[in-house]
């Protein structure tokens, strides 16, 4: 089903939008409810959307030929998910998203973004600017990896995910952070 | 200097522009040569601008806590580079941009660039389309370094950066793998 117009606001928040351009918007959009260990998103299937985070947790990872999951990054509120590398170039996902906490998400396609896009310049705006953001972060992310600890990496963990500790298994988060989850347990132990 | 009209072709290849907007873009961009060893952009400066890669090499590089040097990114031809964090957000940078091959390079600011999207939309789409394919890279790359080996990763590089090779040093090359240069020599035998 679409969503209803007064959620907009939630996901664009300093935009405004004439009621049409609301309707337009909305109808582009589908709510999606999430249990605890369903699959948004498989590997292998084709991507043709993305999905913004209006609460709970989900989870994307990646299984390596010798079957060890890796977890490229989590979404909570206010986040948007998908396999990017997929949805931008239409191609098969090479990564999975699970819900790790009952959740409620917004899904769109690109077909739908493009249609946007030409309709109302002030979401490509929007979108660039979104995108420049996770560019910037994945970049902080990336020398992290190559310049700090672990410890300093599960550190910056939580101020990147505050309280997300409920949502998220030992193995998660050191499937985050590439290490064993023994190391997470001397680490938590250090700190 | 501003750049020639005839330039406008090699960055924004798909594009066509009226002569107005030729000449409003071109006025934009500022050329800039380099001569191996010369620094673009230095660690703790302000970032106001971007650049474009005509040709030569580029290396982004961060110095930790230790004076260690970690690589997060080349650029060569038709690549754009700054310390992206710091440019969408007009801070200081944390990282250092020098030339590692005599470059010629075209800088324009964040500034320039929101009165191009501002004039000639198409531009933005551009730009939205360019962050979108170094956003998936990224997001390709945090997965390689969770999931690969080291000689996985140093296969990667050289399918990344074609013809790289006479630019760069070997520590160039292990401080953007997040190895040491031993363990770069004891790979280079073994392949």
């Amino acid at each position: 089903m679409s969503i209803d117009i007064s959620q907009l606001q939630e996901i664009f928040k300093d935009l405004s939008f004439t009621t049409e351009e609301s309707k337009f918007i909305a109808s582009k959009l589908e709510e999606i409810n999430l249990k605890k260990g369903d699959t948004l998103l498989h590997a292998n299937e084709l991507v043709y959307d993305q999905y913004y985070v209006s609460n709970g947790c989900l989870r994307t990872y990646f299984i390596d030929n010798s079957g060890k999951e890796h977890t490229l990054q989590f979404a909570i509120n206010d986040w948007w998910i998908s396999d990017y590398t997929a949805f931008f170039t239409t191609t098969k996902a090479i990564m999975t998203i699970e819900c790790i906490q009952d959740a409620i998400v917004y899904k769109i396609s690109r077909k739908s973004m493009d249609h946007l896009y030409a309709e109302i310049p002030q979401l490509e705006t929007f979108f660039r600017k979104k995108m420049e953001k996770a560019f910037a972060a994945f970049q902080k992310r990336i020398l992290s990896n190559l310049s700090q600890s672990a410890k300093e990496r599960y550190t910056a963990f939580f101020s990147t995910y505050p309280n997300i500790e409920q949502s998220v298994k030992n193995y998660h988060i050191a499937s985050y952070l590439g290490i064993t989850t023994e190391s997470l347990s001397r680490i938590r132990k250090e700190i």
